[in-house]
């Protein structure tokens, strides 16, 4: 069943061209489905209110390992990350279903750990656990989080949406996931080598949170809110923010142009990326895990950011045609490249 | 991480008992929450309308073997399984979210075999396919599809709701799909001793198609819709009659009194129940998988239904009282037990 005689490995397209290879012959019938495929979250419309949906696979081996990854904080994490697309589209998460699979080596204690970061999660950004499958697994551990969310159609902000001139923000700091990933990375294999050797994790407790624990910005909805300010664009920032910025300007059909010197790093970040000898700032652009927002402005908007310590302004929007750059901090300018973070 | 003092096996509570004990902690907080985890979907109320969530979680090894499940086949029945729970709770199915990991002996051919299934389902249910993930799998194929409906709220049906005196209503015929699985793993084993051997599966189309392609009974609850009738109680046939009938009887509050006699069989599935030496009767209680209706009727609408060879009434509504039980083709009285299919 499984011999094809044209056989095409899946690596070649990548995520996003598997994704739109395998659903772009499916047609949207029902009026109610008001965005499908190709965004944070898809909106679906009922009566005056919009419901937004999105979903994630985590799985063991491949999201996270076990070997570093205590249960309670991936579950917690398994919540944020759903919720993030939810925030994404400038919404309000309201419920989630959570699918879990699990071998024989899973005791009840673990998958309690598990539903205890779950409901940790639950209550920090008031959702509601509201249904799910269990099941048990030939190997691993399989995570499936489905987070609905609620929104006014006209609050709803989508990658699409940005135009020449807005100014490009991005919330919290970033790269610091990534170097925190690389810290557990290093113990793990010192750890294998000698197991009597302590971890030596003094002094990483920034970045290995923003690893472990990330935090999805309901604050920065919340803000949006309160400054009845409504980004022009908007994406959560999963994949690095070099891949994201490819998303906004495919879909809003704009060029951006970022400055090195504005994007925020935390100087631990900084001076863990340079111990790994990363260069910070490709640690910002491609570490990806963040889950932080990145969005555009209406310039006239700028004075509702400008004094807010979470909202950094690092870019701005340019014509299409003048394609997506960086200015590094010596002046050049260099075409930007999506990498970001690759499931195959 | 995995080591516990305590250690309990998961296998001890079952998955009722397993979701029941990691859920009860969860508060529901959002008061449009109108229903979580405990019955076919989950229930939001948007406004005037509400929605209704639903999850399943299908894991190769666990759920299908690949050896002789056509991925098409996978894909269709994938969506059957979830949008079947919608109509379990008289809704209509809209949307779904399809999440896929696959290994790397999977091809791009094979997955959009996968997903030729998924649309034709998606055209046959009406659904959009409005989301989902992908990812790289460590082995085999995991599936993790989210349906989502829609119900006015007055005509809900939910697990709960049967009383005394009503009338227990069954679609179609039931434990095809077992014995249609016992088939495919016969011939499985024929195959593995001899490579050359052909499958022998002639007449048994309609016991293989039962297991292999399940249809999610829309037509049912289009029928409800135009008899003006309003099922008491309902529930999916996904783990066997029997199971379903402690569900129905456990939220309901009541007994259940089912006829042996009554309880709907295919000839092809009752012949090839006895060529395994299976009761036949017993196929039906526990063999699972069929997805056709259980649902409660009151007595003043029976007209509604006496003359729809779609639906079978097998038995009636007692006190809780007095039990479940089933009277047996010679007229004896044994109490029920609920088996079902364990995925643990």
């Amino acid at each position: 069943m499984l011999e094809n005689t044209n056989r095409t490995d899946i690596s070649t397209l990548g995520e996003f061209g598997l994704i739109e290879h395998l659903t772009s012959q499916f047609e949207i019938k029902n009026n109610t489905t008001l965005k499908g495929v190709g965004d944070d979250a898809a909106v679906i419309k009922v009566d005056g209110k919009c419901l937004l949906v999105t979903t994630d696979l985590l799985l063991e081996g491949i999201h996270f390992d076990l070997s570093y990854y205590p249960l309670k904080h991936l579950g917690y994490k398994a919540v944020s990350v759903n919720v993030s697309d939810i925030y994404a589209m400038n919404g309000t998460a309201k419920q989630i279903t959570v699918s879990i699979g699990m071998s024989s080596k899973f005791s009840l204690e673990a998958i309690e750990e598990i539903y205890e970061g779950i409901k940790s999660a639950c209550e920090h950004y008031e959702v509601d656990l509201i249904g799910g499958d269990t099941s048990a697994s030939k190997q691993g551990l399989i995570l499936s989080i489905t987070a609905i969310g609620e929104a006014e159609e006209k609050n709803i902000v989508y990658r699409k949406g940005a135009k020449d001139g807005d100014l490009l923000c991005v919330t919290g700091d970033l790269g610091g996931a990534y170097v925190g990933l690389q810290v557990l990375e290093r113990e793990k294999i010192v750890f294998l080598a000698d197991p009597n050797a302590q971890p030596d994790l003094d002094g990483h407790d920034y970045i290995i949170g923003r690893q472990l624990k990330p935090e999805a910005r309901k604050d920065v909805i919340d803000f949006f809110k309160k400054a009845e300010l409504l980004p022009t664009s908007m994406i959560d920032i999963s994949d690095g923010l070099s891949s994201e910025i490819f998303h906004l300007c495919s879909q809003s059909e704009i060029g951006i142009t970022v400055y090195e010197d504005k994007i925020p790093i935390d100087p631990t970040t900084y001076n863990m990326a340079r111990e790994f000898d990363f260069d910070p700032t490709m640690t910002t652009m491609n570490g990806g895990e963040d889950y932080e927002l990145l969005f555009t402005i209406d310039q006239k908007d700028y004075d509702k950011v400008k004094n807010d310590h979470n909202i950094t302004v690092i870019g701005h929007c340019v014509p299409r045609g003048e394609g997506i750059h960086m200015i590094s901090k010596s002046g050049n300018k260099h075409p930007l490249k999506a990498q970001g973070w690759k499931a195959f």
